[in-house]
């Protein structure tokens, strides 16, 4: 048994690990924390009554590196950078769920998250949870950067034309559209129910943090510099993104063999699902799975590639992502828990 | 043209009411205040845009006298309190939508809202705007409380059967149901899209600082001491209340008659519609105006009367409700500014 | 393994109890039909895709009696009797999640279903499959008629108090409110999605065809005769109900007793919570488990007992309640698959 | 008074253009059809109980032909060029909300409708009521093609841009997300409550019958062919769309003097806002109102423009619309009725 810490338990990304993980039959979760509420788990989330005796309390590293294997941070960004390199110093394996560790360079996360960056050593050591590019070096990781849910949806919908036609590329756009848990649990105006409801606007357009990481391991994948155009939009639903990405090509491509590569592409993969030719993917289809469902479509000239990628984004997008990861570092069956 | 101004304009009252007398042809709005926020109003509401000039500011009693005659306080209890008697003093009519003069005496205001009254003498000066039961009063007041959101479906859904069958009354419980709007604009946990969304449960069971409220005018309606159990619940949608009231009887009473008798108690009213037998009020039907729609049912053995009545909270549980009472009291038709 | 046959692939309850049972270790889903479509299951339900290969035809009664052990018949009323006597017959176990076997009389039925009823001799013969009443009775049985959602939130809400103060309860007031869900899958007006989306309304009030089930199995707890106002109202969610139960008493009860009375009733229950003085229930709570969760307020003179129940109806309300039963008849684990 | 017929009441543009015009000093409705629904229009629609004595039959041009003066047609295409010959011939006004009278050939209309057009002779002479672009054509036509919802926010986004940057534009990629009521009042499972709540999905990719409407107008404005990239999506609320439009240009521009350029272009215009630099529209600022809310964003190199653009769809993406052109017609203040 696997002894698990979830530290940022008060969240909704750790609430869903907790959720997979409290049925997972090889691990045990013996550590959460908090860093605003103490108290019974089953008081803080009442959902889990008679599910568990977990008592939450405030971060302490002593104990959670005394009683823990492996760590998932489900905290915001720059606090698991303030927590991380003590875990690693001893030896315990780390997933986290925040944006601390995805960019490459301390500069790029300086710029995008205006922060500076506190660990540029373990910044270099992670490894990008993405199972469907990275499976390899996940097995061998002590730290994992698990993707953000807008990268996810996107670089799987992208990857395979990425890989392939990278030359053919003339640009990406990138329409996101992302249910309201994207944004965590916060008591903020801009995310109350009024506000929300029957309500649909776009927000940082060309200008979210989470472009860098798409442009990043595009371009690992294809081998040329990729920059993508990215405008989300926040959507009156709990959970789940939808994005249309439109790909523009110098030359047309065979809607028949693209479709080929994307299924070929995905065919061993238990958590990627490619439609049929004329099916849409929908939220629906997704939502608490840990899929990524991806159409695609074509203008009459087949220079316009039209890709619909959809996730969940606590499960896909957060929570059942790191929990595959988790799976794949202890060599367990990579869909435990997240059937 | 009357000069208004309306205190407490950040939130959706104030909002709702603006919006109302911006197209009503005898009035002008000179004045708006907001405690927290200072600039152009069409900043502070996008939705305002191109539609007013006004500028807001921090609530200042010198420019609102004399700018004002008449002052709409959508600001929340404790604070009308504040405002009221200096205004009161300086001659000007005020419409206070909080729940601080709507009580009768100020140790009930000290037990419902947890704060001791700072205007005792105006509490006992100002008139319950309800103008289906007080239009007389209302007219020649000089401050109005307007009913709470609740009182005013539950009072209107009752006051027929209340006046007429009081002593065959043996309880009355009112299960209502509150869109969000009604809890305010605010950043509260609780309120958050994620967590109001899908969801549905009820809160301050049986002691909702609205009951007294109830009990008081239902009792003055039928001269006999009323209570009422009263058990609100927060409904997934912006705005509207349903509530549906079990009235339990000691002998039955004849349907068709008490049909008769609520079409003939409002049947000059301008806001007040009584459903045919059989069918049931919607909260869409009203959403959006000053109505309030009421239905009747009974029991086969006709000892329990269940009446429901929908208003949209905004409107004639609020704004909508005040500005009628402006209406009234500046002799003006009564729907002007509300069709 | 025990070989399965869903009937009404094609509902929501069909799919909940096949979503269910794909993950159950003591079974195999052999069969599954539907009246109106035919194809991969796949296609029906995109959200199956790569989980199954299942194929959806109309009912044929040899083939489901050639392939399965039991067979759950997710069918609207009028369905089941016609095929329930022929499955019966051939020795199969049958979880029937329609009203079809409800009620214990044929003139009950014809009363509340307005048809006659085809199958009374299985109607004498079926177990009410509500395991914290009828386990013992359950585990025997060769038909089962899985309880309506209202009825399973009530009853399980009202059990402790109609068990040990029958003789004091007055009267019973149930006002429920039910997500869309509970009304299947339909192409019809008022589910229309602008028709429920910010709308609340009450209907079929103090006339659905759920009251005398709940009457009935009451009245068989309680050992006296009692009867129920039930007043449902639709919820604009998509899964869910919560039932505010008002019973009034003839002499008070102690809170603190009777609370301690209902954790004691329900202590080894797996799938009911009764909460903690002072804290609700909320829908979101219960979504997505095979909970019912139960709080319970008194008025001051603790004369009016306010019992809040939620259940998902998807699941304690129809699937997961018929795999609980399912799992109860072949002497499984109660949870397992329910986790 | 201009006597006004509405032909379609039952659906939801009918009851929308029926509200505004119930309100509107100039007019009298005297004459309202349904095909499917006959009753007093209280029956049909309550929210307009009390408000209106307003009878719905079947249509009967006879009786539409004496009675009125002008008339709005809020049927489904195909209907609309069966009835407006006959009305045109009267001489009679006839404003179509359909898609019937768009398109300038029956070539085309055959292409997207799939269905053959029954009145070339009135396609020839109906004027495309868009007010900012053809106000001088309304005012004087006798046949109006009210704008499509989508084409009138693209339109409206891209009107400065396509205007006076033509030779710019490589491309223009359109992503609408549109509430349900753009798709009518109907009993289709697809837009069942339970199928759309907490959904998303995009919906005939690059073959939307809008699409022609929109490069027609587009390129009557710029004087040169233009043909934009259209995805619609469905969004879980009940009215409002935004479009997200991606305009990739061959040289950069200047987005100060664009948004000079915008803000000039509609400075007359008494329901288009364009929005500060940074600011995004948002679909609350428009519900309810006739506005179109305009934003504008580039990316850093300056080559691709994202405007936002949103409107509520059954106002001034129909009804609300149709209305501003009747008062065009009727050289009535352009927002008599829309305030």
């Amino acid at each position: 048994m696997i002894k698990i810490g979830i530290v940022g338990i008060s969240g909704y990304s750790g609430l869903s690990t907790l959720e997979i993980l409290l049925n997972h039959p090889n691990v045990r979760v013996m550590y959460v924390s908090a860093n605003n509420t103490r108290g019974k788990l089953n008081d803080i989330w009442p959902r889990l009554k008679s599910r568990t005796k977990l008592f939450c309390d405030r971060y302490n590293s002593e104990i959670a590196i005394k009683e823990c294997d492996c760590l998932f941070l489900a905290v915001p960004h720059t606090v698991s950078m303030m927590i991380t390199p003590q875990l690693i110093k001893a030896g315990k394996r780390v997933i986290d769920l925040s944006g601390d560790y995805r960019l490459d360079r301390v500069s790029e996360f300086k710029r995008w998250y205006h922060s500076a960056h506190q660990d540029g050593r373990n910044l270099k050591k992670a490894v990008y949870g993405l199972p469907e590019l990275y499976r390899a070096d996940i097995q061998k990781a002590q730290l994992i950067a698990n993707p953000g849910c807008f990268p996810t949806a996107a670089i799987l919908g992208l990857a395979p034309v990425a890989a392939m036609y990278a030359d053919q590329i003339q640009s990406i756009i990138i329409d996101a559209k992302s249910g309201v848990s994207g944004a965590g649990k916060k008591a903020t105006l801009g995310f109350s129910y009024c506000e929300v409801n029957e309500n649909f606007k776009a927000y940082r357009v060309l200008n979210h943090q989470h472009t860098p990481e798409i442009d990043l391991y595009l371009s690992q994948l294809s081998g040329t510099k990729m920059t993508v155009h990215f405008v989300p939009h926040l959507l009156p639903v709990s959970r789940g993104i939808l994005e249309t990405i439109y790909v523009q090509l110098s030359s047309n491509i065979s809607p028949g063999k693209l479709m080929t590569q994307y299924k070929r592409f995905y065919k061993t993969e238990p958590f990627v699902r490619v439609m049929d030719a004329g099916q849409q993917v929908e939220l629906k289809n997704v939502q608490n799975s840990n899929y990524c469902d991806i159409s695609l479509a074509f203008s009459p000239d087949k220079r316009l590639l039209v890709i619909t990628s959809v996730i969940d984004n606590l499960l896909k997008g957060a929570a059942g992502q790191a929990v595959q990861n988790m799976n794949i570092m202890y060599d367990i069956e990579e869909n435990t828990g997240l059937k």
